[in-house]
Parts: C-alpha cells; structure tokens; sequence
C-alpha cells in the first residue's frame, strides 16, 4: 500500500459508488489491462451488476439495448486505445436516440501521450461530434490531497448527472487516464449504496394558446412517432373526444392498443396513390418511419405541431410552426380544454380506409410468399408479452406496413437508422425482456460478434433472420435500374454465408425455412436461443410488395 | 439528364480522376446508397479496383493490409451514418503508423444535418483527433458553375495529397454530401488514367556535426524499430565499418539479413537480468516491440539520437537529445564521413551474448510445449518468401523473442497496438503477398467478420491461431497475483468458441492441434486458405516463459 494506490483506490471509489447513486446498474466491460482499478472497483460494489464482452463496437450496442430494456442509463469501460475508437458507432446512435450511456475510457496517463506509447491514441475529446458532456480526468495522484480528487469525481459526475435522465438525455464520456500500479486496495472500503442523488428537474412551461384558433379548423391529424416509454393514455383520450385520426408508428407502441382512431395502413396508402389535405398536424415523438409521409409533411401547407420530451426536437421532415417541449400526456392535457370540433366525417373516410386496407393486405397475405408474408406471420406469432426488435433497412419497412394486429411491443435503433449494432442491442435488451429480433442477412453478419453475449450470459432470444444474400433494400432504390450494370456487386453484395455455422459458433439452434407454408407451422421458442432463417429471393421480394401496392390502388377512391 | 446530374458527375468523375492520378490505385467500398455517385464512378474508372466489404470496421482494417502490402495508399469509401463512425478504429490506427488512409465518406445534404434526418449523424471533422487533413465539401450543386465544384475538388486533393506520401503521409478525411437523384451519368466521360502530378517533395537538411564528438564514444549501440520500407543497407554497412551492434526490433526486417552486429535476443537478455552501460545510442524508425528495452531507454543516462523519416517521430520511450528526420541511408551516408572507432571488444560481447542465448533458446525449445514452442515452429516453417502478420497483445511478444534465425518478413499493426482488426489487415496484405498470420484467439474473435474478405475474393493465407480460451498476455501482468479474484472474469474472458464453425462459415480449412509434436509434422499450406489452430494453457504458457528467463540467466555474467 502506498499513496499512490490509496489516491487511486480513493477514485475509483467514488467514482463507482456516484455512478451507483445516480442510478447505473449495469456496466459493460471489455476486457483490458489499462482499465483495472475501475473493472475491478466495478466487480467489488455489492449491487452493480457488470457484463463482460470483449468487442467493444457490439458491447456499447449491448449496452444501449440494456437500457432500451431497463429504462435506465448504462455504462460501458474499456481499456485505452482503439479499443475506445470501436464506441464511436454506438455513441453516435445514442446521440440521436437520446439514451444515456454513460463512456468511460480509460486512458494512459499524461506523460505517455502524443508522443508514440503503445495504445496511446488521442482520446481527449474523441467522440466530440455526438457526446453531451466530456470531461478529461486528471490523474490520481499521490502528491495531491485525496478530496481533490473525490471532490472532482462528485462534481464532474453531477454536472454529467443533467444528461442521464430528463430531455437531456444522451451520452457522456469520461476519459480516465491510470498510472501503474493499476490495482486498487478495495479491502477497506465500506460501499454506499443507497440511491441518494436529487436529479435535476426539468419543467417547462407552455402556452397552448398560440394554437388554440388553428386547432377549431377540422382536417386535423395526430401523427406519432418514437415515444421512448412516456405514457400514452392521453393522447388516445384527446383523439376520441376531438375525433382525431392517428397516424402510429409502429416504435409509437399505440398501435397495440388498437384503438378505433389509430391508423396503422399509412404508409401503404401513400405508396398506393393516397393524397390528402389536412389543416394541421400534431406531430408527437421521434419522426415516423414511413418515408412517404414524411415527404408529404415535408410538402404539405399544413400548419405543424411539435411535441417532444426532449431539449433537442427533431426538425425533420420540416422545421415545425410550433414546438412544445414537453411530455405528451401534459400537453394533450393542456389541449383538452379547447373545445372539442366537429370531426366524424373526416375520421371516418380515415377509419373507413384503414378497414378496407385490412381487408386487401389480409387477402394479399393469402397469397404472398415473399418476405412481407414471413414478416406478417412473425408478427402473428407474437403475443402482448414479446418485445420485437427490428433491425433497420427493409425490416423495419415491413413491420411499419403489417403491424395491424400485433401487440408486441416494437423496437428499433431509429437515432442514426444503422445496420450496425442491432444483434448486439436486441441482446441486450433480451436481458430484460423477452426478445425476438428480426434482421436481414447483411446487419446480421455486420454484429454476428455481438451473438457471444447469449452464449456467456444464457440470455435467451429468438432471431428471425430474412435471408436474400445481399442488402434488399437497393432493390427498390432508383440505383437499381439507373445503375443497372454494377448493381449487383455493388450494392446486391451477396455474402453466400450459411449462418448456420454461426449459429453453430454460438450455441444457437438453428432452422431453415424455403417456404411460408412450413413456416406458418413452426413456433416461435419461448426458452433458450434460437435462429429461424428464412430463405427469399430479392426479386420476389420487390415484385410482391409492388403487387401489393397496384392491389391498395383500387381502394384509393375517397375525397379528403 | 439534367443540371444537378451533370454537376454530380462532374464532381465525381473529377474526384476519382484526381484520387488515381495521386497514385491510389484500389478503394475499399462498403455498400449503401448515399455513396452511389462515387462508387459506380470508381466502378466505371477502367484502371482503379474495388473491393466490396460490408462491415466498415473490417473494410478500413483490410484497406490499411493493402497499403502495407502494395505501399500505396489506399481509399475507403462508405454511406453516411454510424457506417462513417465503425472507420474510427482503424484511421486512429493509420494514423499512429503513418499510412496514407484516404478515408471518403458520403454525407446527407446540409439541408439534412442536425435535424433528426435519418442516417444522419455530425459528419464534419468527426475524425477531428486523428486526421491529418480533412474536407467537408460542398454539394454539388446544379446553380454553380461546374468548374467550381471540379476545382475544389482539384485543390483539395493537392493540398490532401501531402499526406498520402513522405514524411508527413497519414489519413486524410474528405466528407462528401450528395443530394438526390444518386446516379451519375458517365458515359461520355473520357478518363485521365494517367499518373501525372507531382507530388510534394520533403527535404530536410540536417548537421551532423552536433554528433561527431558522443559518436567517438566507445560504447554505442543502434537500435531499430520498424523501418517502414525504408532501405537498409547504409545501416549495415556503418555497423560494420564501426563494429556497433544492432538491436534489430522484428518489424525493422533487419533479422532477415542475418548480419554478424545484429542482435535479436536482447529482450529474452533483459527479461533475465541483463543490465549494460552504453554511450550513445541510435534509434531508428518506430519505437522498438520489447517493453524491457523501452524501460532501459527510459531510464538510461546514454546520449540518444533518433533517425526517423517522418514529421512527426516517436519521442517514446525517452525525447532524443538529438532528432533527424530523414531516411535511415541518407543519414548513416552522412555518418559514414566520422573516423570509425575501436569498439571490436564492445561487440565482441554482444556477440557472444547472442550466440550463447541462442544455444540456450534452442535448448529449451527441444523439450518446450507452450506457445513459445508453438510460434519457434511457425518461425521454422516459413521462408523469405513468405510475410508472417502478428497479431498484438502475446504473439507480437513471443516472435519478438524467438525472431531468430527466420527469413520471412514481419509486420504488425503497431501504431497503436490495437487488438482489433488484426484479421482485415493481415487479409489486406494478402492480396499482394503469401501472408501467414499469428494471432490469438480474442484478436481473432474481434475481427472474424474481416475472414468474409478472404472468401468473397479468393484471398489466400494461412492463420495459425493460438487458442488458450481468452486473454493469454494479462498473465503476464501483475493483475495477475493482485485481483486474483477477479482475474478470470475481468481479464481472463475464456469465450469457449469452437473455430471450427467459424472456419466451415467463411470456407478455411480447419486443423486443431493439441501437442507441438503433432505441429511439427504439419505443413504449412502455399495454397488456398486454411486456420491452424492451436491449443494451450495459459498457465503453462506463462510458467514455460518463466522457466526461459531463469536458463538464460545463467549466461548474464558479462560486465559491458
């Protein structure tokens, strides 16, 4: 024992039990040298519940479904290097998901950098671009009196605090450089383990009456994206005493409530040659996937409503006429004492066109053999106690045009719409929840290292994995004819793989299915991890979802 | 065909026009649409070659094995979103080892940055710690007269292009924003296919008259780290002239030429207790592998001069008391005019030195069974034709040690000594030299995506992976002894995989072998693609070493 272990011991200390108290209870680890005296101040605290994986893109990917799952910040350590470089994909998601996970890279101390040491990277500031607060820790050092360490630890981690929960919400880095000897002396240390942080609060405060006159015009819509877990219950109310349709997202989780004024087919509909006016729009959470509304609320003279519980709204498709930043259930509150308009013909062209759409994409499934059926049945299987995450790329674009019926709950990394990370974050959110993940064969093979968390930690999954050899989505992009000659090698890029190796590899049971008709008979395991691949061919693929389309035209019919 | 289209292509077509005539002659390109514009140009350019990588990750760690093994720069090329931010590891990488990484990102337009767009995360310097000059170009645009967007580009590759050779070469980082529609239209363009710039030439003139007199000293050692291609022979011929030994690190190549001053045990010597006094010592190219050698400049009173043909050397372990930067010949040219001293004695020792510890090494390897055992055989079976990749963390270590009487040449990835994309890299250089790579099996687990690059392409190498079920080198640390408890979990991270499966997925032939008798027996394949696998025990590993150090410290008994 020397000063230089108690200043160090001292740190670590502090720093693990303030990250406690701010209520992280779970950390990622990658293993490492350079990181010891946290790892191991990590695995001594009593309550903190740590994870090991050794590839760090696809542990901060775990991390993020950690809290996807837990609804609380999460955080991950690594050793110094380009070990810490490998976050940089999911900091950036995190960034634009607003999810807390909190960075911590440890880093070799002063004297060795920028001057050739091994591992030595430029650490300082390194995730600049997508981080909400970053603090370089100055070394523990023994010449310095201990509480100025202590005192540093404190107060870096509540001024980060701000960012962990609240609409400011995102991630934060913390580089911490450690000199040798790494290993802390925890033999003495008496834990604190008692919850005792006051948060910061954020309230603001709106007025709803700059939109009072606009909201007693009749062509009104709510269109709702992404809540990320804030209750719903108002919204719902609202829409039925002002006879409101509602456009939901399938990540919105109101389509599970299956509510008469919730619009599910939109998307659909747009593709199929709908066009409507409306007078204005409540737009509520994330943007929504359906890149054809979006294009319309880019075009559309409506007047546009903002709603979203966080300090940086998302402009897009287009910059709002008002934004609220503030919960949907208080500004759907604050709304209901507008009196309530005249509506019910308008909902019912809406309500009316989303039962035939039922009807038509129900006939079509009869029939289909293409993904969209696999997807339709996936969605079948599912009960109100799944949670279904869905990786992005054509994925996430049939699960926006089937969910009907489904009440599993829906997730996606919707922040940056990467392939990166997804096997990873459905894993981690596994850890919480009954997961079935659905994925393509090219964001498959992008995270398979992120399989090995189920393999060491019996986290138990189910991924359904739509195989056509190559990224489908180009197919129904202009390249694919415009660029007809390099097409397939340069965007079909098929791999050939036959994931049952991987599938081998980690310890998952694996099934192939050629045809619908044997996959409508196959269930879904409740227990332990399996991978159910789906064989499809991306020309099929591409032709059934236009059949589908040509067939949603004849109903297309009605006047708004 | 219209105005936007006609200024696209005129950007991109300029674009990889300039990129081949600065002598870049292969693009690693991962699929996505943003990128369309500059990879169907690439892909319609008659003279440069494409290869297809799905993961980003693996893709810019495969382009930096094709620049070690071409010696040129190399392209990458990606969509936007977090598919940019998986390039982070290896241009933190590129940067540390000075390799002319030309890292080509497509970007939304601006009109789509910071507002919650999809696939659109901050792009502009989100290099920023790691590059050496960046561009966020502007779109093209159908309003501006097109030459302004062709001499942009013009421009900014010359000013970019000081970094792609020389001294001051390292990554360099140009953001490219498209706005829709994606394909260009190149089918009148005439490409320039030839090489006709000129590029920057460096010329540093420096005395060495500040050195004469410290060079009459008797006691002077060189020691030389990984050269980077440059020419060696002045280096040789003034040892021999002035009877100096030559510490050659394996990455120098100097081990190859199996001259009398060279010495390769001289980590072995300090790990057994050698202690020396020298004069003065030169230290050429990068900082040596072994970390006793670093320990003993560190501490050293001895005069230090540093040779290094870059703009920014490596001041580790210790700042020089005198810094060239020129190439190693044209400075030992100059050396050469200093009257050579007596130092036949001084060299004699070390002489003897080695040739005792090799007479020891080999002993011990007749009855050796650990890895050490393992990596002396893979030594034994190459020749100088081949060119051997070691992975980080041991097996860099062990060939450091054991580097003997072996011709083959010898690469690393020792910027930052990252065990991350080891795989892509060694691949990379395959495409241009019979590589056999030594790695571990956590190094192998992180980049087992990179093995795809290998199947899609016919890419031929051997792997000899030493597998002891986790993190083999944090044995060696003192962790080991002090956080006995938490050694397994935190550092050991045993993953149990069977590599068989990830051999049968990417089509390697697959060998296992338990005992060294049975490897010795085994041929490395000239052909085709194949894994050697090789099990140890991290225990045994650690105690066999331990047992070198000892017999080897019975020949420290020379006074210097």
């Amino acid at each position: 024992m020397n000063n230089h272990t108690d200043a160090l011991t001292k740190q670590v200390f502090t720093l693990v039990s303030e990250i406690y108290a701010y209520g992280i209870r779970e950390i990622v680890i990658s293993p490492g040298s350079r990181s010891t005296p946290l790892a191991i101040a990590i695995e001594a605290h009593p309550k903190l519940k740590s994870w090991i994986h050794p590839d760090e893109r696809s542990a901060a990917f775990f991390a993020m479904g950690l809290m996807k799952g837990s609804e609380r910040p999460v955080a991950v350590l690594c050793t110094s290097g380009t070990a810490a470089a490998n976050y940089t994909p999911a900091i950036a998601e995190s960034n634009l998901s607003h999810l807390p996970l909190v960075v911590l890279t440890s880093d070799r101390p002063h004297e060795l950098r920028g001057i050739g040491a091994p591992q030595a990277i430029n650490q300082t500031n390194m995730f600049e671009n997508y981080i909400h607060y970053q603090f370089d820790f100055p070394i523990a050092d023994a010449n310095e009196v201990q509480d100025y360490m202590a005192d540093t630890v404190k107060f870096q981690m509540q001024k980060a605090s701000q960012y962990l929960y609240g609409p400011h919400r995102g991630p934060i880095h913390l580089n911490l450089p450690f000199r040798e000897p790494l290993t802390p002396n925890l033999e003495k240390v008496e834990w604190l383990t008692s919850d005792n942080k006051i948060l910061p609060h954020y309230q603001k405060t709106t007025s709803i009456n700059e939109i009072s006159t606009i909201m007693q015009k009749r062509k009104g819509l709510i269109i709702v994206g992404d809540m990320q877990h804030q209750d719903v219950d108002q919204i719902l109310t609202f829409a039925t005493i002002h006879d409101m349709p509602i456009l939901a997202d399938p990540l919105s989780q109101l389509r599970r409530e299956h509510h008469p004024n919730v619009v599910t087919t939109y998307d659909l509909l747009y593709r199929s040659g709908l066009s409507i006016n409306a007078d204005f729009i409540i737009r509520v959470g994330k943007p929504v996937i359906s890149k054809k509304v979006n294009q319309w609320l880019k075009a559309t003279e409506a007047f546009q409503i903002l709603v979203q519980n966080n300090d940086r709204p998302d402009a897009f498709p287009k910059v709002p006429h008002v934004s609220y930043e503030m919960s949907a259930n208080d500004f759907f509150r604050q709304l209901s004492e507008i009196p309530a308009v005249e509506r019910k013909n308008w909902l019912e062209k809406w309500q009316s066109l989303e039962k035939q759409a039922h009807i038509k994409i129900k006939d079509h499934l009869r029939t289909a053999t293409d993904e969209s059926a696999f997807v339709a049945n996936v969605l079948d299987k599912l009960t109100k106690d799944d949670a279904l995450f869905v990786s992005n790329s054509m994925p996430i674009r049939d699960v926006d045009n089937l969910f009907i019926d489904c009440e599993a709950e829906v997730y996606s990394n919707r922040g940056a719409n990467g392939i990166d990370g997804v096997v990873s974050t459905a894993i981690g959110m596994a850890a919480h929840k009954r997961v079935t993940l659905l994925i393509g064969d090219l964001a498959f093979y992008h995270d398979m290292n992120g399989l090995l968390m189920s393999k060491l930690n019996d986290i138990n999954l189910n991924i359904v994995l739509l195989n056509n050899d190559g990224g489908g989505i180009f197919s129904y992009l202009p390249q694919k004819t415009a660029a007809d000659s390099y097409f397939e090698r340069l965007f079909g890029t098929p791999t050939g793989l036959n994931f049952e190796h991987a599938a081998l590899l980690y310890d998952f049971t694996f099934k192939r299915f050629e045809s619908i008709e044997m996959f409508k008979y196959a269930e879904l395991s409740k227990f332990g991890s399996h991978i159910y691949e789906i064989m499809t061919n991306r020309d099929e693929n591409l032709n059934q979802h236009q059949n589908l389309y040509t067939k949603l035209s004849d109903i297309i019919n009605v006047t708004f």
